[in-house]
């Protein structure tokens, strides 16, 4: 039996459906989002660690600590660094590191960010050692930019699939000669371990996260909270290609 | 004459532009992004004030401060509080105020987020009255999510049209009975104010003011470094209908 032609009406719907697929999205709800997480916490509370170093960048490590803090209800987050306290971003702000490695809490997730400062971590074998130790001891390991260069750079990586930022791609892949590096992807999931794209990815990777360890109806309540367009397709990666990946 | 007929490639272009219009953009260059902006210092360095206090919501702040964080080269960044030294976000994660109003620096943007905390600001006559005379004296004001409450409880948007975060809308919109809120906006800018939606929303704000003071182009690079999809369209704002407004 032939198929049917398509008219221009059905045309309309087949291209608008793909582009609305592939688009960032906001929830369709159409009660009003509440304050209230639309669901309920279950099991315990989960601790998030997230690794700070001098020059780490801004977005990198507040885009996922915004939209884990969406759901405080059930977990905890805790920046940890060499030492505690203050550490400055590559640009200057600076946010305060509340435990040391080694007075660092049992981790659910460790994340590690990128910035310039990752070029210095990378030649620092005490830094590379405690992150190694912290992403050994924790079930769910997590990067955001060119802080996969650092995890490459110790080995955790080798055999895996991982992604980093585009921008820097030459040095952030130079880190691991045996990782899979993944060009065209805004993030990476292989076993424990997912890497994310440069900076604002970090955020997209952030809500897969929490929808893979609570569900995608939790996570789209956090990105509609956050008023943000969660880019939900790992393989939808307009900056690989005008990066010339 | 008659308009030509559309034909299905001619429709496909028009459906096609129109959806690319309203979709965040990542920019078309054939070449890489390069780590040089591509418009080139001009004029004296700016300085962009970022306001903050206990409560302070994560994104509203470091969203902003990454986009700017960008073009360092030509804006440095000082953070200011009622007094400096640490400050926590809502959720616990801290950052540190370079200097209490008192000591704050001659500003050419200043910049008010949302968060819990305003809550309790709306109700501290001492901020209030040093947030106002900071914005008083500085020629940009800008605001992210209920950033804009704080401003409108000063009397500083009164006449103007504003906008505010869409879950807390109700909250936001009674501090202020005389000003012209707008609820279907990313954000708006009405004369030396530019108040924006929720959270995430001041990203986009932040690369719309660097647009108005640098050119696009330096825009479209800071967002493209930040492998960040820039949503450009000030009335794009999916986040109003599904908060019922």
């Amino acid at each position: 039996m032939p198929m049917p032609p398509i008219t221009p009406s059905r045309r309309d719907l087949l291209i608008g459906s793909a582009l609305m697929a592939a688009a960032p999205t906001a929830s369709t709800a159409a009660t009003p989002v509440t304050g209230t997480p639309p669901v309920p916490p279950e099991g315990p509370r989960k601790t998030l660690g997230m690794v700070v170093f001098e020059g780490f960048e801004l977005l990198d490590v507040f885009g996922p600590l915004e939209m884990f803090g969406m759901i405080n209800d059930r977990v905890d987050t805790v920046l940890i660094a060499e030492k505690a306290g203050p550490v400055a971003s590559r640009t200057g702000p600076k946010t305060v590191a509340d435990v040391s490695f080694a007075d660092a809490p049992k981790l659910d997730i460790v994340m590690v960010p990128g910035g310039s400062g990752t070029r210095r971590e990378v030649d620092n074998p005490a830094f590379l050692s405690a992150m190694t130790q912290l992403a050994e001891a924790t079930p769910q390991v997590a990067s955001i930019c060119t802080g996969s260069g650092l995890l490459a750079k110790a080995g955790l990586l080798n055999g895996m699939r991982a992604t980093s930022n585009k921008m820097a791609w030459q040095w952030a892949t130079a880190q691991g000669k045996e990782v899979h590096w993944v060009p065209r992807a805004r993030w990476v999931e292989d076993g424990r371990f997912i890497t994310s794209s440069g900076v604002s990815a970090g955020t997209d990777m952030a809500l897969a996260l929490i929808a893979k360890l609570y569900g995608k109806v939790l996570a789209q309540w956090v990105a509609d909270r956050a008023e943000y367009r969660w880019n939900q397709d790992a393989s939808d990666d307009p900056f690989a290609a005008i990066n010339g990946l």
